[in-house]
């Protein structure tokens, strides 16, 4: 109880982010209070500087502070690949991943007949339209492995069918450093079932 | 990884916070770039505001947007009762149980022979002057139940012995709620101790 609206409208505020509850959020602000020159302004400077100039890729969909994001400017990344991911989130672990090297299409949700989001919601006419003026030869599917992201690579699978596009999937398997004794059964299953000679 | 200096800087920051490191870090800015006016730029002002207006209250120590902090500008709480708290956290704390309805004297710390913490840099000459000054009956030492703590009190309590105020600490004991089984032998010891006729 910061006995201070201004105070309190920030705790409120920060308790909204995740991760944080309100009494995680009240003890952010606490620290932010004791730094107000060292943390607290340059918080709200680079807070406030992006907000101003954070927008979504026209071409994919990731956010970033430019017009046409710095993967989709990059020529070196026209590799002929695209990689779909629902999320921005999921972007950005695939580029910690460090392995691929072309580019994205961000779908910004999945196919879900219950909260109306349909193929134009994802941008997948965007999608396909890509497909042929960029001359892409592989579409990698990395959708998340969960009902509704699987039915929409399925579906996102038929409406590339046409373009000659080679349609891939990630691998599913045991995860590095993943131990047997705690894997769910589907896992275990699909990793034999994709097993490898040595 | 968000390919961006602008974004990356912000996520540096974030996980400076308490209870948010570099992975929640990123979650955070995250949604706050997919809510970049319903959060991020109401957060960045918020913070701008609170970081411009912020100050320490110079008779009590009190973190507010004010010269002097709302309880110390409150007449109804000149009641002759002063808190001596270790950190505006702890103070924010007493607050919210709603009992105490006197003025405080926040310490910014502890006594410290290690850190070169004296008496000054907890104010408190300042607190042994306050007492006069306000004609203070009772000082409650409500400082934490750690070595440092206790040592600061009984520091505390022979600066103000020539005062005449009474001095008090928080009673120790059972937390309300709390079970037997799990607390420590030292609380159960001293609840015993301070036992009561019901």
């Amino acid at each position: 109880m910061a006995d201070e609206t201004g105070i309190e409208a920030l705790i409120a505020l920060m308790a909204r982010l995740p991760g944080l509850g309100p009494r995680s959020a009240r003890r952010a602000v606490l620290v932010l209070l004791k730094k107000r020159a060292q943390l607290m302004a340059p918080l709200a400077q680079a807070l406030a500087e992006v907000a101003l100039a954070a927008k979504d890729c026209r071409i994919c969909g990731n956010i970033s502070t430019a017009e046409i994001c710095p993967i989709c400017a990059d020529p070196a990344r026209a590799t002929g690949e695209i990689c779909v991911v629902e999320d921005v989130a999921d972007l950005w672990a695939m580029e910690r991943g460090k392995v691929f090297r072309g580019r994205y299409h961000v779908l910004g949700g999945t196919l879900s007949a219950l909260d109306a989001v349909g193929p134009e919601d994802l941008g997948i006419p965007r999608l396909v339209a890509r497909v042929a003026d960029e001359g892409i030869r592989e579409v990698i599917l990395a959708l998340n492995a969960t009902v509704d992201g699987q039915t929409t690579a399925h579906y996102i699978a038929d409406a590339l069918a046409g373009t000659g596009a080679q349609i891939t999937t990630l691998a599913q398997g045991v995860p590095i450093g993943g131990e047997l004794d705690y894997l769910d059964d589907g896992t275990i299953g699909a990793a034999l079932r994709a097993r490898r000679r040595l």
